[in-house]
């Protein structure tokens, strides 16, 4: 029995940073519902150690399971570089996507001199998953990660632009980009938070690096993922969205809104507990 | 019975900021052993709501009980506004201090003009512990709370001065401190990782702002307490320091480096579930 198309496409991240994701998936399939799950309780993610981030994505994607997902999009870097294989082993045959494979793909399109940098969080680039997804991609390329762990914390404070800002992305990354014939063209975003220092950084990188944003790149391989398997929600109206977290729904409310535009409606988040 | 003088002081935290009240302990009791536990898997407390806050701080000090401690000092801020009062009914006859009373006693003994900012963080703010335990002892004091999440993954990243630690200072504290009738002249430093950012913190408010360190506060709190009970450690050598966590050893023993000067020693360092 195919599953029922209204059901929502279910996202989980340690916390909001999955906003991007959620927010690039409304943008580009406005007709879907989206459940999100925020271990809010929990975050950071990015700091601990791989097997507690094997285990607490296994229970926020139990929690979706339980609610009715069609199709799970893990929208943390973090977890899916430490969670993917065991979430789709466990959950199977629901479909399991991650942001890695997709920034990765986009890279490696984007890169003409194959010198790419990651910036993610200190586990992500620990983890080494988006740097194996690029070289099985492309053997040859020089693939350089930097963990930019304050991004995170400035995110959620909102100061994603201004001078401390951007002070900050020097500090991680101006050396990397010096001008020189080794400097990288191409800086993948791997934290699903980052996307909103793109103008920070696009300050200390200048203009001609590309800059891989794998919120975007996520949301348009969950559509094409969709589109495969006939998954996608045939509806006239828009579909709804809608946000479980763990911990301090206030605070969610808040930092959502400098990830999604506007706060999200208080009657579309509920508190649970995994 | 009383208890062995060589018991450790049990102290906790929700991650590596406590180590600033060890450091000042370790300095004022050289004599003492101390065990600190530090709740790196949960880390940060000061985001999350206050019955989680109470429920992981009754769990760590249950680990420390078993441990066998002669006294507890709850190491961080946001735990000591939520939990105090349940653990001290929980674990009585257990001696159990925290960092809040000292630091509105140091507070208000140096504030001329009993106008008081207080950083903190968002729940210890929102506590309003700090507020109440300085107008407690001085009803007419101007009480300003200030949340400063930033300066916890500054300490933890090691950025604790330069141009970025004075910026955040700045952007946070400097229009509390503008010049005129009405700018306070003590600032409490109501989180344990806020000490190191003492120099950054001057350069904002200037030289003549009274600026309280609750962690050397606490230390001389626990002092006179630990002497009122009989309980110092009589001993001629120097005592040890141990140390737990829940995640992490390796960026424990990283970012403890910044606070404690050096890094702690491998074999003190273990991983514990709580």
């Amino acid at each position: 029995m195919s599953p029922d198309l209204n059901l929502p496409v279910g996202l989980f991240d340690s916390g909001i940073g999955g906003l991007t994701v959620l927010h690039a998936l409304r943008r580009r399939l406005p007709r879907e519902n989206l459940l999100y799950l925020g271990d809010t309780a929990r975050l950071p993610y990015g700091t601990k150690a791989r097997d507690t981030i094997i285990r607490y994505s296994q229970r926020a994607t139990q929690k979706l399971v339980e609610c009715g997902v069609k199709m799970l999009v893990i929208a943390c870097n973090t977890a899916t570089s430490a969670a993917l294989p065991t979430l789709r082993r466990q959950f199977a045959p629901l479909p399991v996507m991650g942001v890695v494979e997709p920034g990765a793909e986009a890279a490696v399109a984007a890169s003409r001199n194959r010198r790419i940098v990651i910036t993610a969080t200190e586990a992500t680039i620990a983890g080494g998953a988006y740097q194996e997804a690029i070289r099985r991609r492309c053997p040859d390329a020089t693939v350089i990660g930097r963990a930019c762990t304050l991004f995170v914390s400035l995110a959620e404070e909102g100061w994603t632009d201004g001078p401390i800002a951007e002070g900050v992305a020097a500090r991680y990354l101006r050396d990397l980009f010096a001008d020189g014939p080794e400097r990288p063209d191409t800086l993948l975003l791997g934290c699903t938070h980052f996307p909103l220092f793109k103008d920070a950084l696009r300050h200390v990188v200048g203009p001609d690096v590309h800059i891989v944003d794998s919120a975007a790149t996520t949301a348009q391989a969950v559509e094409t993922e969709l589109r495969r398997l006939g998954l996608l929600r045939q509806a006239e109206e828009d579909g709804t969205s809608r946000f479980l977290v763990t911990d301090n729904v206030a605070r969610f409310m808040r930092s959502g809104g400098y990830f999604l535009g506007e706060a999200p409606r208080e009657d579309a988040v509920a508190l649970v507990d995994l």
